[in-house]
This record gives C-alpha cells, structure tokens and sequence, in this order.
C-alpha cells in the first residue's frame, strides 16, 4: 500500500490544526512527554520519509552484493563487511561488531519423490537442522495426518516405518498470526513422528502461496526423540501428494538429503549509532537481522529490516534537531537459527541495561506499519497515544492495542531483562508467501511501501529518543528461547 | 473469468428471443448453414458446460497420476496410457495410438552461479536441446546486451570467449503476442552468440513473471553454429545479474550443465472419436498434446488444452442431437520438441486428408476464450458469424477478426495441406507466468474458467460437425517448421 495523496493532504490538515493551537497549549500545559517542537519534528520526518527514501537502494545493495547469507556461510561473513562499510558510509558513529559464535548447517541437496506409474519430482526443501539421509536416501510408504495433534493421537503401529506427511495448511491473515499455530509441525514434527517409530517427516510448507516454492525454516529435535530427517513441500505438491494418497493409499516416497551439521562459525553482530545530545549514555535499539535463509536473496527477510531500521537512524541524524538520547542500530548475527547474536547482545551488555530506554525490531517485511502496539509501563500509554497521533495520516490508528506485544525475536532476550517495547506491526499479507522461500527476492520489495515503514519507525524512535522521561521498566523474566 | 449469474441469465434472453422467432424464421429463410434445431443444440451444450464439466478433473488425474511426460521420458508413456485409459472409459470409439519416434533430450542438473564477494547460485533452466558443459562447467566474463538484434549489431572482439547476456523483458499482453518477438532469443540465441565466439548463453526467461522460476523451452542450432550451451534465467535473477553488472562490468559467471542428447524414442499420438451419422467419413479434428515439459506437471501446458477438447467431445457424445460428422481428438505426441507428432499424423493421413473438415487446437491454457479467430474460405465468414453468436453470452464478439489465425502448432501441418482452422483466443494474460516452468501445476487451474474454455470448444466444434456444406480449402504451403 503506498501513501496516497489524500493522505498526504490530511496529514498537513492535522498539522495545520496543530501548529495553530500550539502557543495556546504551550502557555498552560506542562510539558510531559514531549514539547510541540519535538512533535512538529517527529511529523516532518515522517513526511521526509514518505517523499522518498534510501530504503531501497540498502536492500537492493544487500541483495545483489551479498545474497544469502544463513549463519556461518561466506554469505554471512560478507554480510557483516557490506554492514560495516554501509553504515560507515552512511555517517553512522562508532561502527562496531560484536564477535558471535554460530550453529553452521549446511542443506546440501534434497530430493523428494512421489513414486508411482511415473514417478514425480516434488518440490521440496530439507528443514534448517535436518539430519540427512545418506546417499542411499529412505524410501518408504506415507501415513498422511492433518495436523500435529492428529499425529500425537496415533499409536506407533500405525506410524512405524513410514513416513508421516502433515498437511496442514497455513491460512492467510493480515498480521501473520496464523504462522504460531502451523509453524509447530515444523518445530516438532519431527520429534513426534520420530518418537513413533516414523522414519523421515514431510510436512505442507508453513506458507501461503500457492507458487511452487517450499519454505524452510528452523526444526529442533527433542532430546529424548530419534533423530529423523525433516522435509517440506510447496502447497503445490502437498496437494499431488495429498491427491495421490486419495487414489493410493500405498503411495510412498522416496527422500533424500545430504544436510550436515558443522562446527559451529564466527560470525557477528554489527552495530552503528547516532550519538544523543543531553542523554546520550541512554539507548534507544532499533534492530533487524543480518543473517537469511540460504534459498533466496533474504529482501523480505530480513533486508527489509535491516533497511527500515537503517534508514530511519539516517534520517534522524540528518535532522537539524538532534535527538537527546542515542538510536543505537544492531544488525544481530544469526536470528534464524537460535537468535545468537540477540542472546549475546544481552550477555555482554552488563550494567548498561538500565540505560536501554527502549527496543524496537524490524523483522516482518517490507510493510506497510498498520497499527503501534507496545509493552512498555502503563502510565507511558498516553504518551504512545500522542506517538500514534503523530503516525495517524500513514494511516495508524491512534487507539487500541493491548500492550502485550513481544516486539519481535531479536528483542526478546532485552524484553527479558525489563527493556520496554515498540512494536510497528507490519501487514504480512503476503509475507508468508515468499518468507524462508527462494523466492524471497528483491522483485518482491515495493520501494513507497518500505519508505512509509521507514516512516513509522523514525517517528517512533525519534520520538522515544526525545521523550521526557522514560517507558518504565517491565518484569523481568526467565529468558528461555 | 468465471461465468456470472448475469451473463448465464442474458443467455436465456437471448435464447428466448431465438425460440420467439424460430417459426418464422423457419418458414421464410431456407437452410444454409444450420437449423434452428443445430444452432438451439449448440446453446444447449453452452450452457450444459457452463454449469460444470469434468474438466478439472481430467487435468487433476492427469497431473496427479503421471506428471512431467517430456517426450521419450518415463512419464510419456504412462501417459499415452493414461490417455487410452481415459478416452475409453469416457466412450470415445476407436480409441487407438499413432506411433511416433521423437527426440529425447535429458535435462540432467542445472547450475549457474553469479561469482562476487560472495558466490549466488542463480535461479536458472538449461533450454531444451541445448548441450551440456561437462562436469568442469564454463566460467567466463558476462557481456549483456539488450536484444538478439543488439547482439547482432556486435563484433567477434567484443563477445569472445565470454557468455553472453540477453536481458530482454517479455511484456505481459492478453493474446500472448509479445511471446513471438522474445522467443527468438531463447530459439537462435546460442547460434548467434556462438558464431561471434561466445562460450555460453545465457538469456531473460522468456516469461511474464516476477516469481523465481527460470523458463525452459525449446532452442536450436544451426548447422553453421558452434554449438554453446544455453541457459534461461528467473526475471528476478535476470534483475540481480545486471544489477550486478551495473556496479561491476567484470562480473563473471560460472554455468554447469550435465544436459545431453539420448538415442530417439518411441512415443505416440492417442486418438479417440465421436462418431458422425450421416457423414461419418468427415471430420473435424481437435488438437491438444499430451507431452509436457520436465519441470512442471503440465497443467496448463498442455493438460488444460487435454482436458478442453476431450471434454468438449466428451460432452457432445451424451447429446440426443449428434453431430452428422466425426469428431476426432487427437492428443499429439512431442509438440514441444519439434512437433513429431503432429508432423506424422499429416504424414499418415494420405487421401483422408481431404476428408478433414476443420482443425482446432486447445494450447495456450485454461482461458477463458475470449474471442473467435479463423483462418476458412472467404464464403464461409457468415456461417462464422452465426457461430459466435452461439458463443456470445461467454462472451465472445460476434464480430471482427482478420480470418489469417494460424490455428496453434500442432494443426500447422494440417493447415498447411489445406485444411481450415478455427481458432478460439484463449486469455493469455496469465499463462506466460507458469509457462515452460516448475510451476506450472494444478494450482492454476480455475475450473470454472475451463469450463467455459470447454463450452466454447464444444460449441465450435459441434457448429463445424452439423454445418450444411464445409468451410472450403485453404491453399496448400509448403510445412517448414
């Protein structure tokens, strides 16, 4: 969705009606959270953004010059020297990394086939984690289920020896919620399966599209369970599958994958800032991740984040009314396979915790912002309320939201430690349709819709970064992801 | 395009009005082209089909059951027996195959890989025909050019010894005509590269879409040519490539491909009829080829054209009214490597040839038919007319036309003995973004939009098999294809 005119208009509409009221309020109202300066600045950076960014050019750079980049490969170690020049380059200060040490799991080839007549190549991925097969491949007769708890309801006799296909489908929503309740069949699936006596899993890819992509994704073996390879289908050919087990119930596959798992990597967090004014000590994070899955360019995931983030610290620093406290930027090692760079960010952070006013992440593609969500103290609500008002004409509703929003993965190990949370929820309509496909491609990134996230996100941290007194600080808990 | 209430109800209207005024039409106007009775029959069987066909179903069992059936492949001859199977339980009489020795060509493994800072394996498809790279693979400097024209334009010093790049966009048009002014490129590419000392092509995927697919096809070496081998590119990984062109000229690429040329196979047209009454010995033919490409399940390339003209048959066999000529289907072997089958079924016919009424063919996708094209005896055009007015409510325009259609591929040999074609346009808006790929399955497979590319069919060829007198004789051409 890009920004149209009329909602361009509206936004001077409302600025006009609050310039006008302006030296009324600054007469006989305490200044709060943030003066009308601060606020006028916050909307001309967000009209700054929607005339046109740099976004786009960061993804484009990201893409083309590097690519994939999946934890530990040399994708990833050229991920860290473009950060490092790119930020510099951008006039960021104290460009840095933080050393992190990676899982390494290299895919090496797949090949699922539908036996039969003819036998069908089916177009699959191998899961992030998998054992492999061995050359020889396994080669056996399928016991479909719809769902992970269909599977746990079976006995072993039925499962033993085969290999279990769950076909489920993930449903398409507006704010991606669907992927909690299917993503689990990736996760666990194949423990369940293996602990039944299953010799490989198959699953629907945990994806929306009906392209012929399958999506991959990060699996976890229980310690307890057999290990078995984990495989996923596009929803293309979980629907031949699905239809040829209908005609034959003794259909079987035939799955191979040579996935192996290596020493684990160094790799790094990458971080740039745009100094404070009066509280420069205090710390505003933006963050997205560097790393992508290895089947596509990584634009959607996480280059769009990386951009966001970026490029709204960009824009604040070109602004002639700096903010007092400091945008710090990280771009975190690894988030894909177990969040090393986020858990060693908050490792090595020691006593400057407390000076991290405030985290946001960007981490669900290119946008557009729909709504603000938050978990920050309650008595900040009302300042969200004015943050919001701020972001309206994008449009953003100013009410709502139940400030419990976890912020995203790479902020969780801070949200731990107490550190409030910003939350711009991206529309992920079409998101998982391209998320961990080949097909997360730059050819999928729309430049207008990026710059309004861009906008979003440099009212947020611009005004978070000016706030007259802080979010509060949440309970801290266990964190154990 | 899906049949609407309203269209189906201005059907009834228009059909009322036909009832209206049959008597006296009856009595005034003696009988040139059809009865009341044909043409009422033929809206009948209009509406029959738009209310739902077995269509999709032939198109599911036939991508589900056999697959990618590329000629002389496994999957070819499971599906000329799935076509025997098929027509024979649908009732078609003297279900028979036509043996045909065709080309066999092995894909083999596909790599291309863009070298940078950090090597990206590129989305890519070997072209059918082309020659393999030996295990070592190719790896030069990349020159990019515009056209095959621009290409043309360029010296032996400037293309020697790199792999050459064209980057040319295939637009998205309704007939599917932009499909003639790219295809060159995919077709004489390597010949003209090669000529100019080039060690590889690699060119656009002559397609429409923005998903990470590469399309394959057909591409041919002159006899003069240094043989090169040629590759297809995704139009995302086209964009990534010249991008990285832009910011540096010496990019280099390296493509492997183990494809290669294996002895000619046996393979088969299947053909099945409706039998005529009175002029059982006339026919009118209808065309559609049962090969596919490798990469995809051949849903729309050509299983829906399958699916439309056995159905269209299918359909016109339960009518109490039949048809007083023969309606003969033929599912060609080898349309996409050089028309084997269709070139023997013109080879075979001998006398007979002049018993072919009419030809149609049904092999640019699902639809829906959007218009009626021709290529007949002038003297024929009114009956024409009185045809699409049948067709109408679909809708297609009673007007128009240029009378030149080639028909489609497979009935190429047939026109050019002189045998009338006509030629229902399918919308072809779409169909360039699966063809020739990986995705061409199922999934995009709208059954109601073929049933109406069923009534259409069913309706002209029924028309064509009633008609009082024939459509004349083109003048024969030489076959040159």
């Amino acid at each position: 969705m890009a920004p149209r005119p009329a909602r361009i208009l509206a936004l001077f509409a409302v600025l006009a009606v609050q310039l006008a009221v302006l030296p009324a309020r600054a007469q006989n109202v305490p200044v709060t959270d943030w003066t009308d300066a601060d606020l006028a600045t916050a909307a001309a950076l967000r009209d700054r953004a929607l005339k046109g960014t740099s976004a786009f050019d960061h993804v484009s750079s990201l893409t083309t010059e590097v690519g994939p980049r999946l934890a530990g490969s040399p994708g990833d170690e050229a991920a860290v020297r473009w950060a490092m020049n790119r930020l510099g380059k951008l006039g960021f200060t104290g460009v840095r990394t933080q050393d992190v040490l990676v899982p390494r799991w290299v895919r090496g080839s797949t090949e699922v086939t539908m036996l039969g007549p003819a036998a069908q190549t089916l177009v699959a991925a191998t899961l992030g984690g998998s054992i492999g097969t061995g050359e020889e491949g396994i080669e056996a007769q399928v016991i479909e289920v719809a769902s992970l708890d269909a599977l746990n309801a079976l006995q072993a006799g039925d499962v033993k020896n085969k290999i279990v296909f769950i076909n489920q489908r993930m449903e398409r929503t507006k704010d991606g919620s669907s992927y909690g309740s299917t993503v689990k069949n990736r996760v666990q699936g194949a423990s369940v399966a293996g602990n039944l006596g299953a010799v490989a899993l198959v699953i629907r890819s945990v994806g929306t599209s009906d392209e012929r992509f399958a999506h991959t994704g990060r699996m976890v073996y229980d310690m307890s369970a057999p290990r078995i390879p984990a495989f996923s289908l596009s929803n293309p050919d979980a629907d031949a599958l699905s239809r040829q087990l209908k005609t034959n119930k003794q259909t079987r596959l035939r799955v191979k994958s040579t996935a192996r798992e290596m020493p684990p990597a160094w790799s790094a967090n990458v971080i740039g800032e745009i100094p404070g004014t009066d509280r420069a000590g205090e710390i505003v994070l933006l963050a997205a991740h560097l790393d992508s899955w290895d089947l596509g360019q990584g634009a959607l995931d996480d280059g769009a984040g990386v951009a966001i983030v970026v490029e709204a610290a960009r824009l604040i620093s070109r602004l002639d009314r700096k903010p007092s406290r400091t945008i710090r930027v990280v771009l975190f090692a690894n988030e894909e396979f177990g969040l090393s760079g986020a858990k060693e960010y908050a490792r090595l952070i020691g006593d400057e915790q407390a000076k991290h006013v405030l985290a946001m992440e960007a981490d669900t593609g290119i946008g557009p912002v729909i709504r603000l969500e938050t978990q920050v103290a309650p008595e900040s609500l009302g300042a969200i309320e004015k943050m919001r008002a701020v972001m309206q004409p994008l449009p953003v509703p100013v009410e709502g939201g139940t400030n419990t929003a976890s912020g995203g993965a790479d902020i969780g190990p801070l949200r731990a430690l107490g550190v409030p949370v910003l939350d711009p929820v991206l529309d992920a309509s079409l998101y998982f349709d391209v998320h961990h496909t080949m097909n997360d491609t730059l050819a999928k990134v729309d430049a207008k819709v990026l710059d309004q996230s861009v906008a979003a996100y440099a009212v947020a941290a611009y005004l978070a970064a000016t706030k007259q007194g802080d979010f509060g600080r949440l309970a801290p808990v266990p964190f154990d992801r």
